[in-house]
């Protein structure tokens, strides 16, 4: 089974990929925290009622039936996603009886993976915790690099710790039960993956487009352990986003302005950084650091993984565009009044650069809203 | 002027003590962030109305009268350190523009210190702060050590972050306007530094009793520095707690039963923790651990830096002690069952046990009981 380790200077850790994961959890749990016994009662679950309901009977088969781990609910959906959900799940913590020997397993997608994290983090200054995500897009992004946090109403994740998970434990066989649109809106963040760093996987992405939109556990295995690998070696390089980190933002500096002007209701994540990623190709060919072929071969496998649904924000795409740029100023990204924009230099190959201009930007989230009315 | 250094794994700083800090604040703050500039616009100030409006003339001296740092004001008082107040405090930071080179300057006590350290600690997970403590208890102990947080319903600093200053800068002509029973309180745990590690301060705190309980600052400044020493080292040597650390919780077992038994509003901190400590020179005075001679200074530099006030939990000291073993139960500083109790083993001297019973405990306790009755 791959697996795959993550070392930064705060923490070191596994991440296993494979079938039959959640099967065999119990004893997976006793050998990460060995020599040390494990005491179940020393574990909480913390999932949503929906995934819960499809998954708690394999999720507890490794478990001897006497010595369960106590489960907490988080509602599904990203309004959830705030510091009063943190709050009532520390308190059901405290009244349970967690103590800083106890260990958090976040069974869920990116908003539980996020919320869980936190929680660990702030829990007694910080309790451990198991990642055990259930979508793609969890799997191959948000379950990795210890980013954890909440939203406030001023903006996306704007509290949160960087806080690393003892393991993460990514069962494929969890994907069987996803939604399509969120199987597609996770594997754009695997494109994300093959576009900035890793070319074997935007080729086997490119020839077995079949395979992997049907769910083929096996394809779905490869895909899911190379996107992990291309994120665990940039965060094992750069964990707190001083320079290499951020080209794991190509595509989200216009893609957070699309989730930002739909007022992240239209559009999945996954989706959003698809059009994100195609008006950073366009920039990246018109600065002509990219030839017209990468482009079409990139944006061409993008929409290939679609459809992704269209947004209207204004009358006219240029309306649009201009204000999706404007929404970029204030992107947590910038540092004393410089944007980083991640620019794609080939199929694999990315460069950051601060002197992306609003004009530059304008033209190519135009030529991508064109896209959109011609898809 | 004195400055104290802190290092630990994660962090270093320095803590300096003197009069005139306040009012040189700007320049020193420049210094700490040299070589980059300092935009005043990135300093938020968190603090209370009260103290800003003691101090508020002294605090913007130093400033350049068109460039002042932006105040937000957060209640004095243990029930506001809640999450609610940490979102309300962020939110405004983001709609302020704070970004991740925003520095936050704590001005206030313990809960100041604890909120701003926490707010810094987790706002765009991670920004730096500057400690200001106002009042005597901040100056000789939470100030220091980067242990922040808030309250639950269900116990106190049950969430929060280790998170380091960048900084404190220690202003004794603070502590003019400090009530004389808080500068009692901040007292006590002056003496539990002396206690648990500095025979001299202990002794000069029995030679200079009357000029520090007058508030005489050349006094006061000699038992800051010292006491800000002990915590130095010990949190140095132990960032995290996991041994050393430990001893500075001499006195707090009980103590903080005492708090949690009268509902954290009858008596000040230090002024549980005096009692407390008491309760903990009676356990090792029955374990033979310090002399008659060495117990009687100890308890009579605790009551000459009081009045302690007294409290009733029970109808007979008998009842009060069973209260408050009970409630030591549930004591955060347990691991794995083993509950660590800090013992004297003489003036500036410690050791930690784990084999102090409950019946022990009841008969300390009792014992300092019975002297609340005769003091």
């Amino acid at each position: 089974m791959p697996t795959i380790r993550v070392t930064t200077p705060q923490a070191a850790y596994d991440v296993t990929i494979g079938s039959g994961l959640l099967r065999t959890l119990f004893p997976r749990l006793r050998k990460l925290t060995a020599p040390k016994p494990l005491d179940p009662q020393n574990l909480f679950v913390i999932t949503s009622p929906e995934i819960w309901a499809l998954w708690h009977s394999a999720f507890l088969a490794s478990f001897p039936a006497d010595q369960l781990p106590t489960t907490l609910f988080l509602p599904a959906g990203e309004r959830h996603k705030r510091l009063a959900t943190v709050e009532s799940l520390a308190q059901q913590l405290a009244l349970a009886g967690a103590d800083r020997d106890s260990i958090l397993l976040a069974f869920g997608g990116g908003v539980i993976g996020d919320v869980t994290g936190f929680l660990a983090a702030i829990y007694m200054r910080g309790i451990g915790y198991v990642g055990l995500p259930t979508t793609l897009l969890a799997q191959v992004d948000s379950s990795l690099g210890g980013k954890t946090g909440v939203n406030l109403l001023a903006g996306k994740n704007l509290i949160g710790s960087f806080h690393h998970p003892l393991a993460v434990l990514t069962d494929i066989d969890l994907l069987r039960t996803l939604p399509p649109a969120e199987l597609r809106s996770g594997l754009q963040e695997a494109i994300k993956s093959g576009i900035i760093r890793d070319p074997k996987l935007f080729r086997f992405m490119e020839q077995s487009a079949d395979a992997i939109l049907s769910a083929d556990p096996t394809a779905l295995q490869k895909v899911v352990t190379a996107s992990v690998r291309v994120k665990a070696d940039v965060v094992s390089a750069d964990e707190k986003e001083s320079g290499l980190r951020m080209v794991l933002n190509f595509g989200h500096t216009i893609g957070h302005a699309i989730e930002a002007a739909t007022h992240y209701r239209k559009l999945l994540h996954g989706e959003a950084v698809a059009w994100g990623s195609i008006a950073a190709l366009h920039v990246s060919l018109n600065r002509g650091r990219i030839s017209h072929e990468d482009f079409a071969r990139m944006a061409n496998l993008i929409l290939r993984y679609g459809p992704i649904p269209p947004f209207k924000i204004a009358p006219t795409p240029q309306a649009a565009a201009a204000k999706l740029v404007a929404l970029t100023a204030s992107d947590k990204k910038k540092r004393s009044g410089r944007r980083a924009f991640v620019l794609a230099t080939g199929i694999g190959s990315t460069e950051i650069s601060y002197d992306v201009t609003d004009a530059e930007l304008l033209a190519a989230t135009t030529a991508m809203l064109n896209t959109m009315q011609r898809a």
